[in-house]
C-alpha cells in the first residue's frame, strides 16, 4: 500500500476539502472517522471511494479487497480528519443517501447544532422511525460532527432533503399523514387527539423553535409538559421523549 | 463602583479560581456566567458573594443594593469567565444546594460529560423530579459547563452528594423506594411492573453503564427498547425518555 506523507500531496488535498461544506458538495462525496463509522460503510450498501490507513494504525477488521486503501503519515491523516484524537482510520463515500420511504418520520426545521441534529437522528432510528425530512437551514448532514452524533445510524436511516419543507409537510398531510408541530404555546403533547398511523413529528430551531410557515402545515400543536421552574428543555431532549412516546 | 482592569488584582484572581475544581473547593463558592443565570441566582434563596459587570455592558435588570457589584474592563472579566462570548455579567455564590427532600429521584451514577449531567438536571427539572443523587465520580455540579447546561436548574433542583452511592440506594430501598437501574442488558422499560410512587432512576457511566455496586442495590433493571439498527442512546436522550415516562 502506498504510504503518503506529504500534506501538499493532491489526494490529501481532496480529502481535506471534504471538511467543508463547499468542498463536499464539488467532490458529491464524504467522509467518515473512526473504527466503527468505517465499519458501519463497510456493511452499509454505501459506495466506498477509499479508506485511509494512519500509518501505526492495524484496523481491527479486514477490508474488502476491491476498496482502495492508502496508507497516511500521522500528520497527513491529521490534515485530513476532524477528530483530536480519532482512531487512525477513515473512509471516503459517495455523498447519497436511503430515500424515504415509510409512514413515520421526523421533520428537522433548521435544527442548526450538528450535535442535536446528529443525536435526533440516533435516537429516530433507535424509537424505530422509518426516516427524517432536513429542512435547508439544517445543519449539514454529511458534516463530521453531525455524521460523528449520529453513530452510524446515518447509513441505516432513510433521509429527504426538502428544499420547501412547508410544501413536503403540506404533501404528506393530503396522503393522511398527521403533521405534528412541537412547540412551547401548544396542546399538552400526552393529551393528543386522532394522530394517525403515519405521522411526522417536526422539531423545530434551538433558540426559535418551528417557523410560522412550517406551523401553518401542522395538524395538530403539542407541548411537553414541564413542571419545575425550567422554561423548556434541548431539542434533542425534547425529540426524544416525543419520538419514543409516539412509538409506543 | 470601582473599576478593576488588572488580572493581577487580588479579586480577579480569586474569581478566576473557581474555574477549578480546587479552586471551588478552597473557597467554597462558585461562579455562574451570563444574564439569565444571574437573574435566576438574584430570585433564588442562593447567597450572592458578588456581582460582576463587564466595563461595556448595561444590566438588563436592577440588582439589589446589598449585593458588592464590581465593575470589570473586558480584559479582565474575560480572565475570570468560561464562556467564549459571554454576556457582560458573572455572579460568585456561595457553593451549597437545596438538601434533597421527597419521593422521585434521579442518581447519576459517574455520570462524566459535563453537558449531559447539566442536561439531566435541566430535564428532571422539567419532568417534576424532586432531586438529584451525584455519584464521586460524576462531573462537578459547580463548573461552568455543567452549571450552563442546567439552565437555571440548579438553584430550583435539590440536591445530594453521597460518597457512597450503593449505601445511598439501599437506605432509599430501606424506606420504600423502588430502585430503577437502567442497563442494556435488562427488562423492557415500557413493560415495568411495581414500581413504588416513591422511586429513583439511576443513569450510568456513558461508556461503561451503572456499575455493578450500584445495579446490586436495584430493585428493577430496565431497558429502553431499540426497535432501529442503533445499539445504544446518548446517555441524557435515554434519562429524557424514562423521565417523563415516569412521570405520567
Amino acid at each position: 500500500m502506498e504510504l503518503i506523507t506529504s500534506v501538499k500531496n493532491p489526494r490529501v488535498q481532496f480529502w481535506k476539502s471534504l471538511g467543508s461544506h463547499k468542498g463536499r458538495a464539488e467532490a458529491d462525496a464524504f467522509l467518515v472517522e473512526g473504527s466503527r463509522m468505517v465499519l458501519e460503510a463497510v456493511s452499509s450498501d454505501f459506495m466506498i471511494l477509499s479508506v485511509l490507513i494512519r500509518e501505526d494504525y492495524a484496523p481491527s477488521f479486514t477490508l474488502p479487497e476491491n476498496i482502495p486503501a492508502f496508507r497516511l503519515s500521522a500528520h497527513a491523516f491529521a490534515a485530513v480528519t476532524d477528530t483530536r484524537t480519532p482512531q487512525g482510520i477513515a473512509a471516503v463515500l459517495s455523498r447519497r443517501v436511503l430515500p424515504l420511504e415509510g409512514t413515520r418520520f421526523v421533520a428537522l426545521d433548521a435544527v442548526q447544532d450538528p450535535g442535536n441534529a446528529g443525536t435526533i437522528i440516533r435516537t429516530a432510528d433507535a424509537a424505530g422511525f422509518d426516516g427524517i425530512l432536513l429542512g435547508p437551514e439544517c445543519a449539514d448532514l454529511f458534516s463530521p460532527k453531525v455524521l460523528r452524533s449520529t453513530m452510524g445510524s446515518i447509513f441505516r436511516m432513510r433521509f429527504a432533503f426538502p428544499q420547501d419543507l412547508p410544501a413536503a409537510l403540506c404533501d404528506l398531510r393530503e396522503k393522511g399523514f398527521s403533521v405534528l408541530s412541537s412547540q412551547l404555546d401548544g396542546e399538552p403533547f400526552f393529551e393528543r387527539k386522532n394522530v394517525s398511523s403515519s405521522f411526522v413529528l417536526i422539531i423545530g430551531n434551538e433558540g426559535n423553535g418551528v417557523s410560522e410557515a412550517v406551523k401553518a402545515e401542522a395538524t395538530h400543536h403539542l407541548r411537553l409538559p414541564m413542571r419545575g421552574g425550567a422554561e423548556s428543555l434541548n431539542a434533542a431532549i425534547a425529540a426524544g421523549i416525543m419520538m419514543y412516546d409516539l412509538m409506543r
